[in-house]
């Protein structure tokens, strides 16, 4: 088994240094070859066994690492046991298909910063949850489901957006097409690498709920934390279509960018699964409307962050081209302040400005270079800026005010400032 | 609420006559507008209601109408009724949203032949499940759901297939590109197509597992279902990409083809729906075994039939046009069956005939003729129909070594016979 990767990855996925700093067991990737090197952990004598088999035992305490201390590499280790196990069922049911799969768990176990299941497992902790034992190893696989539902959003996005890049590495739906021209198989590689794309993401999702269901939790405990379960996985395809519709349909809104912002981070990243952890946790109502209400602000506060490094972050940290968001013409709270400004002050040459880079295929870096200076010199930079503070401090009163026990209640207030303030 | 509406339908989906011939309520959806026509039913004084607070009601038994009688029509209210809450909670999410999940509702309510419902209603009959009341009920909203799973199948396979008609309609990508290039959107009206495809799969793939979730069926019942649900959800997705990685391969083994069929056909359509009904209804082990041996020989079979008629079908009855399967390469086992015979006899003209064929973006009608003839000539055809025949005698034989309650033994009979025996 081999310990956390956490590559500088997607802007979506932000990188909460916090997170980053925790201790992680080494990683012997390197050295095992494949992070599915066999290993007989949870595979019966005939070398084969169903999820749903899957008995939920202690967490190895042997270096006293807690999930609570080592977040991100005991996630990374759940989702490599459980895509184990899923790998061997597909073997048994088709060697090239369980060749695909394996794209699916490099996906999964190549990057990521686990924001989402760190929400889910502090929500839980927030609202009682054990750190150590049974339930708490059960919950982490809960949590580390929600990787899952990511992968299928993250590669359906890239198909969707035609990136060729996720992570520093080709796409999955690029990767399949080269293999496929490097195969000279018949029809159409670009073709080929859709189908693989689309079938991997969906394959993903559905094994999602697999993972909720087949985690070790009571089921009235699982019963209780579906509605923010399914809000979540409405609301982030909710939030891409309203993402899509807008950049088709040029809309200029505020709003209209707030609320995608609302969905796709505020809702998917954040709230939904502090939701999902609190309720898997038992929390009472006063702790849930609480942390709803903290969730929420801090997950715009992620988003607009993230809309800024989109466009200002240093490519060499974030991982993609400078001013991406910029050429795939986003419709971020950021451009919509722009718009508004430049519009208030008759500012037209401003305006052609944001108009000859947003959306553009292939602009010129001193292009992009001159939007980035109008969006500060408009003050939305500002604007934004000034938004992400007010949500923060609005979110760290509502911990300051609702009793949580510790270390939730720290540890959440640092989640916070991470996932607001970083430069990745 | 909208009877069924039962349109001759894609091949994959057949259209069983006895089905056909079911009773239905009326078509109103001509006079009452959109299916979605406003309904108190289920709905809280407030307006809204979320899918997971739905209770459980006994079925309207006015005309004595049960499930066992009107299957497709209580499928198809069922999905109505389910989908018409979904589309509340997505109107409140963003109207635009909800506009665009009609598209997807429309899909799923205009059309298609509720095999897989129908199966596991049979399989949950067999196992002594009642046919009325409130377990009835709920195990009709569980088997309704697996028509969520085929409608993210079929979107997502008509996009990789770049289908353009589907039910006799556009496409789900065919017509939200149309709708981009009639409101002269930004950006590619393909690309926003494909977006809207995929996310509304997706939105329908995870609605399944909400749906069977929130049936009202006990969590000890839904647990023991988890096996077949699990395997068939992964096992259709291995048997479409193994598909598409058979035609790009050019793969044209027998063995592949037969593969394929199992997974796509045999598991996902018959077999898997008929253990998730059984499975449901408490099955004991020599049910199930049972159930399982005809579900596997009744879904080959049921493929078969398929591939025969993706080549020799009436286009106004399929509703696809002539030949498509050749057009597309599909490596069905018909097309294997010929490869192998022509090989054997040296038949080089006859080789050249089908690889002229197979594949081709648009081949003339008469080289279609001429495929057809050659896989006549070879004897492909008569071998396949061979195979269906000795694959429905062997589930029959089981049917008739098996102890299964009335009508449940005999209605499965005549399923069979219906999905094997058909000409759409």
């Amino acid at each position: 088994m081999t310990g956390g990767v956490h590559t500088a990855g997607d802007l979506a996925e932000g990188v909460p240094d916090p997170l980053r700093a925790l201790p992680h067991r080494p990683d012997t990737s390197g050295t095992a070859g494949h992070p599915f090197a066999p290993s007989d952990q949870g595979i019966t004598d005939d070398g084969r066994m169903r999820a749903q088999d899957l008995v939920v035992e202690e967490t190895a305490t042997e270096d006293a690492v807690t999930v609570d201390t080592d977040l991100p590499g005991q996630v990374h280790e759940t989702l490599a046991d459980y895509l184990e196990i899923r790998i061997t069922e597909c073997r048994d049911i088709d060697p090239a298909f369980a060749e695909a799969v394996r794209e699916l768990a490099r996906f999964v176990l190549g990057g990521g910063k686990r924001i989402r299941p760190a929400f889910a497992w502090w929500g839980w902790r927030a609202a009682g949850g054990a750190a150590e034992g049974r339930q708490a190893t059960a919950m982490l696989r809960a949590a580390s489901a929600l990787e899952l539902i990511q992968t299928c959003a993250l590669m359906h996005d890239d198909l969707i957006d035609d990136s060729d890049t996720r992570r520093g590495h080709s796409t999955v739906h690029v990767r399949f097409a080269e293999t496929h021209r490097n195969e000279r198989w018949n029809g159409s590689a670009r073709r080929f690498g859709t189908a693989a794309a689309v079938l991997l993401g969906d394959l993903a999702m559905s094994w999602a709920d697999d993972m909720v269901r087949s985690s070790g939790l009571p089921g009235a405990c699982l019963a209780r934390a579906m509605q923010p379960w399914q809000a979540m996985r409405t609301e982030v395809l909710a939030g891409q279509y309203l993402d899509i519709l807008g950049q088709a349909r040029g809309d200029e809104s505020p709003e209209a960018a707030l609320r995608i912002d609302e969905l796709k981070s505020a809702s998917y990243t954040v709230q939904r699964p502090l939701q999902f952890g609190a309720e898997l946790g038992g929390a009472d109502a006063a702790t849930m409307a609480a942390l709803s209400r903290f969730g929420a602000d801090i997950g715009v506060a992620f988003q607009l962050r993230d809309d800024l490094l989109g466009v200002f972050g240093d490519p060499d940290v974030t991982g993609k081209p400078a001013g991406d968001d910029l050429r795939e013409g986003k419709r971020t709270l950021l451009v919509a302040e722009a718009f508004g400004r430049a519009r208030q002050h008759g500012d037209q040459s401003s305006l052609d400005v944001l108009h000859s880079v947003l959306g553009e295929e292939d602009p010129h870096p001193s292009q992009v270079q001159q939007a980035r200076q109008v969006l500060e010199h408009l003050g939305a930079v500002r604007a934004v800026e000034d938004r992400i503070t007010t949500l923060t401090e609005k979110a760290m009163a509502t911990l300051e005010t609702t009793d949580l026990p510790e270390p939730a209640a720290t540890r959440l207030a640092e989640l916070a400032i991470a996932v607001t303030d970083r430069n990745a």
